[in-house]
């Protein structure tokens, strides 16, 4: 599996507004297993998403597909810095769904 | 919704020992949405926990689950640091099992 976490900076007062463009129409990811935002109490301006992919390459395509460039591009002019952007090797958990 | 995502250092060679205690047994935890071990391909020592609860509370009644007191105890010896430890407020996403 494949998985990523990432720390976004949005542009100030719009996290709410990215937040709600990243949970739009997550359903319909091919290889998607788990795919979280979340808010960072402690920063106004920071959100985190964690997720886990059947593969690298799930994940590759994902980012061709329609609505998932759809948002990319919408969500771009909100996001002011990537703090953090971490792979990482999923070996396993819970809320997981299984591949296919 | 209350998130954690936390950055383990295992006692070197322990990684996998650790994450094989830490995936033991997790469907059992009422009101946790998501659970995921990873572990960093960057750093041999390195795992990363990511977790979805339906709230605090929840999580911090997991803790006194025998079988989780009993994975924790287990757990210790081999956990060397705890590098990052971020509480977050989960938004939404996939794969995120429904409370209850």
């Amino acid at each position: 599996m494949y998985g990523l976490i990432g720390k976004f900076r949005a542009v100030p007062g719009q996290r709410d507004a990215l937040v709600a463009i990243l949970l739009e129409d997550v359903s319909a990811m091919p290889g998607c297993l788990s795919y979280v935002v979340a808010q960072d109490p402690g920063d106004a301006d920071a959100l985190w998403v964690t997720e886990v992919w059947d593969s690298r390459a799930s994940h590759q395509a994902s980012l061709s597909l329609p609505q998932v460039k759809d948002a990319i591009a919408r969500a771009m002019p909100l996001i002011a810095g990537l703090d953090q952007h971490i792979e990482t090797v999923p070996a396993g958990g819970y809320g997981i769904r299984a591949p296919g």
